[in-house]
């Protein structure tokens, strides 16, 4: 069977107002959709669509049933949340397509981006992503803890603004917490971190505190965690929330 | 006069289909549009809309103006290609707010966000932003170089993918150049660097390379440079550019 293709879809953070129509004209056309069983309630039902929904740890599985279905002459959109290039769906695609027959190599496949969590996220506080950052993902799962170590040290002591993935989960609660002992060492109490949850959905929620005085409890595996740097700005609003921003100019140290 | 409000909108790469609907929303209710001149060039002309083009580096004034006259009662988008919070215009917003009449801090201002070239670029590629990765600007007018030299090494030394915006110009042609010799310094020459051109429009072109071989002066300042890791793989296809993705496992050094 020919005409089958694999799109990787990206949904964004969830208001239908932040999902590019590159991504709903895919999901659109779909005959198949392959996902974590939330990311594919969010998607409009299409007539006839086929969706097959799994479990958040079985993302190989879930994308060597993507391709062999498109193989197979299915037009099949795995979704993912955000952008499914920034600790998504789209990489497992590739590490099982590499994996693969080699005849899945000729297939139509292509990824489409969406708005990642840090970036609405950001939007919503101002612009404390205006100067060089950074995204690392917590999975200690997927890496050892001296190299996460490693990484946090590295660019908090060069000054990048940190956002982190996967802050917190039942199975390793205490990561988080262990993650701003490690930047305490390197910054000063002062720099702001905030707690982002479900940006654009209906319980959308920023807690703004300080590296000092963050609870890493007020996190789960929803929870977006930015971390400012020295040079952050807060501009104090009436009756609102402050504006965080990151200052363009950057001083010699 | 009342009623007036500030956007912050990101354009996305390019093409409609990458551009969300709440961007496009608040461009078409606008009054004023406020931009560097080939971003205003890129919104469809509403009827009445007043399009205030600007010089690129002209940045803060152009947010002056855009708050001025939101304060005035109009209904002012400022226009950034990209995503406006990253080395976009989001910034640039907010610095003027600080310094501005208190007044303005009760004004309606959001941001938008957009699809940032980097995403875009990633989606063409496969996935190579799919393990911890960061965005660097190699714009010295706004950083010494020797912050950027020491960011470089720190990213590169700590495993991230890299992002590079506002990679070559001609005020400072050799900025590129010095930047791949510190990456040099830190990772093998076979780590693969791509040169992402307009992403997403027509005149769209990707130049893969490694470290070893990459030619500076293939780049201009649209032009998003992404460089890899000693772990991402590339997967050669037939007929088509080879896929390029971060494993989502990293190993113990």
């Amino acid at each position: 069977m020919s005409g089958g293709w694999l799109r990787v879809v990206g949904l964004g953070p969830g208001s239908a107002g932040l999902l590019v129509p590159e991504a709903a004209a895919w999901l659109a056309q779909a005959s198949d959709l392959v996902g974590y069983a939330p990311y594919i309630a969010r998607v409009t039902q299409t007539e006839g669509q086929i969706r097959h929904a799994s479990d958040n740890r079985e993302e190989l599985a879930r994308a060597r049933h993507a391709l062999a279905m498109a193989a197979d002459g299915r037009r099949v959109a795995v979704v993912s949340g955000g952008d499914p290039g920034v600790f998504a769906m789209a990489s497992a695609v590739f590490e099982a397509l590499e994996a693969g027959p080699v005849a899945w190599r000729a297939l139509d496949i292509a990824v489409v981006p969406g708005i990642s969590a840090m970036f609405a996220a950001a939007a919503r506080l101002g612009a404390p992503l205006g100067a060089d950052f950074c995204a690392i993902s917590l999975s200690d799962n997927l890496k050892p803890w001296p190299v996460l170590e490693a990484r946090l040290r590295a660019v908090a002591g060069a000054g990048l603004v940190i956002a982190l993935y996967n802050a917190r989960s039942q199975a390793r609660p205490d990561l988080l917490g262990q993650a701003f002992d490690v930047l305490r060492d390197v910054l000063p109490g002062r720099v702001p971190v905030v707690l982002a949850h479900s940006i654009s959905r209906p319980e959308e929620r920023l807690e703004t505190s300080t590296l000092a005085d963050i609870d890493p409890t007020r996190a789960d595996m929803r929870t977006l965690v930015l971390i400012g740097t020295e040079a952050t700005r807060v501009i104090e609003r009436p009756d609102a929330a402050p504006f965080l921003y990151a200052p363009r100019f950057v001083e010699a140290r």
